[in-house]
């Protein structure tokens, strides 16, 4: 049983005391961190929220105070009253913000015992995350995830204050909704009022915003909880956070220009980094054929060169037959591989190159005594001269080639490029961060497996005003009003300005191949919305998640989530999702069908 | 079409500018909210979210302009470029932010035509709710819904700032999970991945705030999203929002001590009402026994009294007998009502008592010229002088009596009384919050009907010290550490310590029916939890909606939610819920049955 706390008020978190408050009696509570036993003496290390202060029995004050003592074991919650006293100068220790003071104490009690430890609890504890994730309430002990959830906390508290200072409301949007076309797949719950029909867990906010803006809320933050049933990636979780935002009576600038005041905040006030304004910008289409992707990681070079006008009309029909096919050869001056990478490492890149789409990957290795490659010998010498001098090839480096269509050239190429980087350790001396707004993406993309339109964003997005035209003729041609923000080559945030005349959505859902019917059924509620007075709105979302995750210093979405899923979206603590009585079931008239 | 704002850059929102800002161009963007036609004068109010500024056009000064200007209708979204000027002095109108200036235009953009709304959109609307609910949009333009939405932003940033200084953290817990038994129904939400496996959307996040506690977070709070599928009453959604706290190392004296600071620093922000600290108590018993309500409104009198004493030897039996069978005998002295009722207002008074569970109100009348009642010829001179004694009852009064099982007492006679001050207006002139805590309910209630115990508030609630060890003995004697904050008669939040020795929180179970293999079904991990070393811990919840209810002064809660469903759980805007693909189903394994 228990000791009951009855009578005992806590004077304040451990850390709370300092030289100051020698001489005092305070009371201290939490967990026994540590034990020592010294002979006659006993320190016991207590840790709580703040962190750590050192508690001292000794058997010559108090024997059965002292023998109490000795009982405590490793996450013990124990309540001390004692006096602060100076540390002797020789267990001083600098390192510990109490590291001057000790307190000696009159009064322990065991609020709780504690079984031991399942897990390592260390700082870098060993144990697999799984057993972790199982007892996450001790796994949350450790310094570095209360670290993470502090910091978390104190993002949306920055984030709040800054949207409220530029007159941003906060405004809460339905969790149980109408299914809203994000592009993953919903999840249902299904109704028992209206049996047979299902709400729908928010993809995201969009839709509601939107209506927001056209109920002239004028500027509107959230930080909303939103939802995907999809096949968990690593760093996907079914839901997920999202910091989400419209405004009124805006373009794209002006989007952009509170949002980047927001992130030079953001940083400046977590990571003491001084972000320069204006953050670069890059069109889609300078970020694809420099680096072959709209994420770009701009801190190291190795960019994408079209090799296509050298190569357009050489015998190597590899080359110039994809050339005429309407595709392209690029290639990447991996500088210094020539040198560093051995024949093995070579093919093991083509391997890589293979594995992400590739029909091959040709390259050139420039040595002091001349080239090696298996295709010189297909290329003129005039051509061999034009790509040395194109890629500015020098002794030493290494010139990887991909041929095929441009959409293939850029993403494998993108990705040779990281996978270099990442095998010659390019970035490990690179601190800091790397803002970068990609702008004018394609309105639309075409699903070549369906034969049809797809919203490169989501069919709310605004076509450029130059290109409204080409809905029509050249509806590929159309770049949109979108802009996305890459944190070296991550996505931390993406949006657009939206679509506010109700013939421009119409022709929009049209392009995308629903029929009027469809549209009605589906969105009536928001083109009708459109017809009675909308603002010009647009806005943008941020993944809170992915925002804490560059600012911890982690690669794992679940160190940023205290009851995180796992990857088949299920939840060790607790077990959910689980079984649930058959009544229920009955209530909601749904049956679970056996295979 | 809508023409486009390219170029146009909002100055800032209409009510932005004043007399300081005459002589200078400015560009708005706003809602034609009236238009005034004075022969070569249009008068526009453009509106924005916050106000309205008047724009003049005049045909002598730009007759195409003038022309444009005739065409806009009420709605319309429009761009105005134009110089600040003095209003004429006939013209001023004190009562508006932006009375003594108007903008004459010299650019005009209908940047969004509208159709005529189909709602009243005057702040009083008359419209019936249901069709404002279906275009909300429109009907959030109105200044009194924003003023609401605004008023709840406000709320949230007031609170999440106190928490924040009061070193609280804010931890988001998930949406999909476990079921948790707080006595209403789940929603649901069937999983794909684990098929014929369901989570349930949390109805309070109870357990991860406990286990945050575990995990030695210390403070915790949020602004969280709960859901409950019940069959809704009036003023209940689906789902509602609770700003949700816990504590570690706290007894009650704790957690009110902090909850009181908050909610002075929030009144008085929001509102500037003084609340003097520290709020009232009572215990549940006494609210009971004097206003027959855990959730008393105590801004007016007409309180209970017990008359077994009096009466438990009548030879009325109507009366002794209920006392005899462990009922009781209780009074309302409805002072002045003598006068103010007429007899058919008594007997509608007592159909009211019946429609409420009475099986029948006596009463007495004090008349100048002796008592009228159909009760009086049982009862002795003694009994009647005791009586009009133990009442207090003065000429004029009416004495209304109940004779009942006590639980049944207590709530007819506290509707009752509730009944009384609405007929009479009691509160008409009562303006100001009265606040109230309710403390050491019952750890239990029998529920008669399935011959088990329940909680009262929920199964992880601690009993008080003192009555720890009656569990075994005399569980519906055990008062609970538990506590609700009571605002003129509603119920704004509630709280209780927690139980945080796995042994009573076993032993809890068991009380209520738990088999063991069921509780470790359910529960099996918090126990388990709590092993590991568990601090004292405790917390509270408020109703957010309701808060925002009592500060705006409306009793609709749709009014304090931006899109609020009706009472049977849809929404009228999107039409959720819905139906789905037979597709979507498929893939989750469930299918619809028909009834």
């Amino acid at each position: 049983m228990s000791e009951l706390m009855k009578g005992l008020k806590r004077t304040g978190r451990v850390t709370s005391f300092n030289k100051e408050d020698v001489g005092k009696e305070i009371t201290i509570m939490g967990w026994v961190n540590k034990r020592r036993d010294l002979g006659g003496v006993i320190f016991i290390d207590v840790r709580d929220v703040s962190g750590i202060l050192q508690v001292v029995f000794k058997v010559e004050i108090d024997s059965d105070l002292f023998k109490k003592a000795e009982t405590l074991r490793n996450e013990y919650v124990i309540a001390i009253k004692g006096l602060v006293e100076k540390r002797d100068e020789e267990t001083i220790n600098p390192n510990l913000k109490t590291g001057y003071i000790e307190v000696v104490a009159s009064e322990l009690r065991v609020l709780s015992a504690a079984k031991t430890s399942p897990i390592d609890m260390s700082n870098d504890s060993k144990t697999n995350e799984l057993l972790r994730l199982k007892h996450r309430y001790l796994d949350l002990r450790r310094e570095p995830m209360q670290d993470i959830l502090k910091l978390r906390h104190k993002v949306c508290m920055i984030t709040r204050e800054f949207f409220n200072k530029n007159e941003f409301y906060e405004i809460e949007t339905p969790m149980m909704t109408k299914s809203t076309p994000e592009g993953a797949r919903d999840y249902l719950v299904p109704s028992r009022v209206n049996q047979g029909s299902f709400y729908a867990l928010p993809q995201s906010p969009q839709i509601f915003k939107q209506l927001l803006m056209l109920s002239g809320m004028d500027k509107y933050m959230q930080i909303v909880r939103c939802f995907r049933d999809e096949d968990l990636r690593a760093n996907r979780q079914p839901e997920f956070t999202q910091i989400d935002l419209e405004m009124s009576f805006v373009d794209v600038d002006d989007v952009i220009e509170v949002n980047e005041r927001y992130i030079k905040d953001l940083f400046k006030k977590i990571a003491d980094y001084e972000i320069t304004l204006p953050i670069n910008r890059m069109t889609y289409k300078e970020a694809m054929e420099r680096f072959g992707s709209d994420k770009p990681d701009t801190r190291f070079g190795l960019e994408l060169v079209d090799l296509s006008n050298v190569l357009k009309d050489s015998k190597f029909k590899v080359f110039s037959g994809t050339i005429k096919n309407g595709g392209s050869v690029r290639a990447i001056n991996a500088k210094g591989c020539g040198e560093m990478f051995s024949r093995r490492d070579i093919d093991s890149l083509g391997e890589y190159a293979k594995g992400i789409g590739s029909k091959g990957m040709a390259w050139i290795k420039v040595e002091e005594n001349g080239l090696k490659s298996a295709i010189t010998k297909f290329l003129s010498e005039e051509e061999i001269d034009n790509i040395l001098k194109t890629m500015e090839a020098k002794t030493g480096d290494l010139i990887c080639f991909i041929a095929d269509s441009n959409n293939k050239v850029f993403s494998i190429l993108g990705n040779l490029r990281l996978e270099i980087a990442k095998r010659t350790k390019l970035l490990n001396d690179k601190k800091g961060f790397e803002l970068l707004w990609i702008t004018e993406f394609p309105l639309l993309d075409y699903d070549e497996e369906n034969k049809r339109y797809i919203a490169t964003h989501h069919p709310f997005t605004s076509p450029m005003d130059e290109d409204l035209s080409k809905m029509d003729t050249q509806p590929d041609k159309v770049r949109a009003k979108a802009y996305d923000l890459v944190l070296n080559g991550e996505e931390l945030g993406g949006g657009s300005i939206r679509i506010y005349d109700p013939e421009v959505q119409k022709k929009m859902f049209s392009l995308l191949g629903f029929s009027e019917e469809d549209t009605n059924d589906r969105f009536g509620f928001l083109i009708e919305a459109l017809k009675y007075g909308t603002p010009p709105h647009g806005g943008i979302a941020y993944g809170l998640d992915r925002i804490v995750m560059s600012l911890a210093g982690t690669d794992n979405i679940k160190d940023v989530i205290a009851f995180p899923k796992i990857q088949n979206a299920s939840c060790p603590l607790t077990e959910a999702p689980s079984k649930v009585d058959a009544k229920q079931l009955r209530e909601l008239g749904i049956a679970v069908i056996d295979d």
